[in-house]
C-alpha cells in the first residue's frame, strides 16, 4: 500500500466539503470525483480517448460482470484490467455485493457467502470474501470494495444489524486474503482495499460499523447501501451520521450516487468519491444534464433547435453539434446518438466535480453550492 | 456547375486504371475514392471528427431515408445536410431509386414515377424525377444522383429495355426540374446532377443507355443495377462494356460495390468512385477486413489474442486495442466494438483506395493489382 494515500489539500470552512489528492500506482486523483461507470470493461459507447478528453480520471468495473464474461482469470492472463481495455488511469472495481443482490434472482445468503444465479444463463456460482478478493486480484484495480452485504430498502432494525455485523466479519476475512493475495502477487501494482459502512437506515448501526471498519485499518472507507429506495433525507441523514466518524486522513467513497443534486450536496457533507450509472444510462435514453437540469432529446420541440446542448460547454458534442441533430439521431436509433450524449454527460460530471473542488480550494464553496440550487431544477 | 469539374491526373498503361481529383463546391475528392454510407446523417457509429480521422473524403447520404426522416424540407431549413450533420466535406446523395424498390415492400412503377409504402409506417408517398430532385436540392449534398429505376436480378430483357427507356426519360426531367431548382437556389452551392446506366445483363442495353446519357452531357455517370444478386462475371461483364463508353473526362461511379477485392477489380476496368454498407455493416456484425481478407471476431480463437486486428495499421484500434478485447466487447454486446470495428473497416477502406492511387500514379498498378489477389483471400 505504499503508493496508495489520500492528501487533503483544503476544507470549507462553512460546510464539511474537502478537496484532496488520490494518490494510487496509476497517478494522481483530484478529488471530489465522479467515477464513470464501465461495467463490462467500457464505459458504454466511450472510447479510452475520448473518457481522457472528457478528463475522466478514474473509471469503476464490475467484479460481478467481469467475472462472468469474460472471466477475471482471462483478464489477469492479459495483463489485468488496466491492460485489457487499454486504460493506464486509475480503476476501482465494486465487490459484486450490489449485483449478486440485485441482478441474481436466486440468491442465498449464508456466513459463507452469497450463492447467485448467472443473469446471463442462470448458472450458479458462489461468491465468498476470499473468492471476490481472488477476482478483484485478477483483475488488478487500484482501488478495490470488500464484499459486503447490501441490504435492501425498507430493512428490518434486526435483520440490518444481523446483516452488519456479518459485513464487518467478511471485511475482516477481505483483508485477511487481500494480504495473502498481495504477498504472492508482487509482480502487480500494490491494491488499495476499501471498507463498506452498512446499516441500512439506522444511524447506531452505522456508527457501529464505521467505528469497527476504522478499527481495521483501511486506506478508505465507502458508505454502501444508500440509494437503494429510501427517502432522500434518510439518505443524508445516514451520510451525515457517517462521514464526521470516517477518518480526515482517508477517502470517503458514497457508492451509487447519483444525481447532480445529491453530488452537490453529498460534497458539503464530506463525501471525495462517487460512482453512478446516472449519466451514461441517461444518456443511452437521451436525457443530458446541464447546469438548469436535464433536458430530453427525444422532446418535439428540438425538432429545429440549432442550439448546443449547453451554450458554455466546451465538450466535442456541445462544440460541434446541434440539438436539432441530436434529437434526429434520437428519433432513428441511431447509435452516434447515445455517443454524443454519453459524452456530454460524462463531460457535464467531470465539470461538476472540478467546479466544486476549485470552489473548495478558493474557500467559497457555500456560495457555489446555492448558486447552483438556485439555477439547478431536476425534475 | 462551375465549381465541379473531373481533373484526370493518370492512367494506368495496362489496365484501365485512373487517377484524379474531383473539384467541388465543400472541397477536393482524390479518385479513386470509397464513399462511406451515411444513410441517416451518420456513418453508424461514428462522428464526424472520426470521419476525418479515418481520411474520409466523401460520404453518400440517402434521399429515401433522410425524405421520410427528419424531411428534406427540415434539413434545408436548418442549413442543408453538410451544415445539419456537421459535416464540411463533399456529400454525395443516391435518388431513393434503389430503396424505394428494396425497402418499399408494395411499389407502383408508373411513367410518373414510384408510389410505395415508407418502411417505418407504411404511409403512402410518391416519388417522381421532380421530387426527387426538390429533395436532392433540400439535402444539398455536392453531387447528386438522378431518380432511376434499379432493375432486379434476373430481369426479362423486354423488361429491361422499357424500364432502361425509362430512365432515360426521367434522367430528361430530372435535369429539367434540377435546372429550374438552381436556377431558383442560388443562395446555396451549385450541385453537380449525375445519370445512371442501367440495362440490366444485357450489354447492347447498357450501350444504348451510357451513349443516350452522354448526349446529355451531364458531369458525372454512374454504373447503376448491379451488385443486385447476378453473377460476379456478369457484373465485371457489364462494367466492361461501360466504362469505355464513358466520356474521359468526366468521373465514373459505381453504385453499391463493394467488397475489397471487387474495388480492385473495378478500378482496374476504370471506375473512380464506389459506395457500399459493407465496411460498416460488416463491422457492426463483427466482421473486419484485412489485407488478407476478413476477419470475425467473435470466433473463440481470438479470445486471449493481444495482437491488433492488423499489426501495420494505424488506425486508432489497432493501434491502442488487442483482438481479444474487441472480442470481448462483440460478446457482449458492447457498441464500443461496433464503433471500433466500423473505425478500422472505414479506414481500410480508405487506404485500399489510397494505395491504388499512389499505383496509378506510379504507373505500376497492374503489380499491385496482382499483389493483392495474391494476398487478399475472401471468404
Amino acid at each position: 500500500m505504499n503508493d496508495f494515500h489520500y492528501e487533503l489539500i483544503a476544507e470549507d470552512p462553512e460546510t464539511g466539503a474537502r478537496a484532496g489528492v488520490l494518490h494510487t500506482p496509476h497517478g494522481k486523483i483530484e478529488t471530489p470525483i465522479f467515477m464513470p461507470v464501465g461495467t463490462q470493461a467500457t464505459v458504454k459507447t466511450l472510447d479510452q480517448h475520448d473518457l481522457i478528453e472528457a478528463q475522466v480520471q478514474i473509471i469503476l468495473g464490475n467484479a460481478y460482470h467481469l467475472y462472468l464474461r469474460p472471466g477475471h482469470e482471462l483478464i489477469d492472463r492479459m495483463g489485468g484490467l488496466h491492460q485489457f481495455m487499454n486504460w493506464s488511469r486509475p480503476i476501482l472495481t465494486d465487490s459484486g455485493g450490489f449485483q449478486v443482490f440485485s441482478l441474481g434472482d436466486l440468491n442465498k445468503i449464508s456466513e459463507e457467502g452469497v450463492r447467485f444465479q448467472s443473469h446471463l444463463d442462470g448458472s450458479s456460482h458462489l461468491f465468498t470474501p476470499e473468492s471476490v478478493m481472488e477476482i478483484e486480484h485478477g483483475l488488478g484495480a487500484d482501488i478495490i470494495m470488500a464484499f459486503d452485504e447490501c441490504t435492501p430498502y425498507p430493512c428490518e432494525r434486526d435483520y440490518a444489524e444481523k446483516s452488519m455485523r456479518m459485513t464487518l466479519r467478511w471485511a475482516e476475512r477481505c483483508i485477511k486474503r487481500h494480504q495473502e493475495l498481495s504477498a504472492q502477487r508482487t509482480h502487480r501494482p500494490p491494491q488499495a482495499l476499501f471498507g463498506i459502512v452498512q446499516g441500512s437506515i439506522y444511524p447506531d448501526l452505522r456508527r457501529t460499523c464505521a467505528q469497527e471498519l476504522i478499527q481495521m485499518d483501511l486506506p478508505g472507507y465507502a458508505i454502501g447501501g444508500l440509494a437503494v429506495g429510501e427517502p432522500r433525507d434518510s439518505m443524508f441523514g445516514m451520510i451525515r451520521e457517517t462521514t464526521p466518524l470516517l477518518p480526515n486522513s482517508k477517502p470517503r467513497y458514497l457508492m451509487g450516487v447519483g444525481l447532480p443534486n445529491d453530488l452537490v450536496e453529498a460534497v458539503g457533507a464530506g463525501v471525495d468519491m462517487f460512482d453512478c450509472v446516472v449519466p451514461t444510462r441517461n444518456a443511452r435514453n437521451g436525457t443530458v444534464f446541464t447546469r438548469n437540469g436535464r433536458l430530453r432529446l427525444k422532446n418535439a420541440g428540438h425538432a429545429e433547435d440549432p442550439q448546443p446542448l449547453e451554450s458554455d460547454c466546451a465538450c466535442k458534442t456541445c462544440s460541434h453539434y446541434s440539438r436539432a441533430y441530436l434529437r434526429h439521431l434520437f428519433k432513428t436509433n441511431e447509435v452516434l446518438g447515445m455517443h454524443l450524449a454519453t459524452f456530454h454527460n460524462v463531460f457535464f460530471f467531470q465539470r461538476l466535480m472540478r467546479d466544486m473542488r476549485d470552489a473548495i480550494i478558493s474557500g467559497h464553496f457555500a456560495a457555489w453550492q446555492a448558486d447552483f440550487f438556485a439555477l439547478y431544477q431536476d425534475s
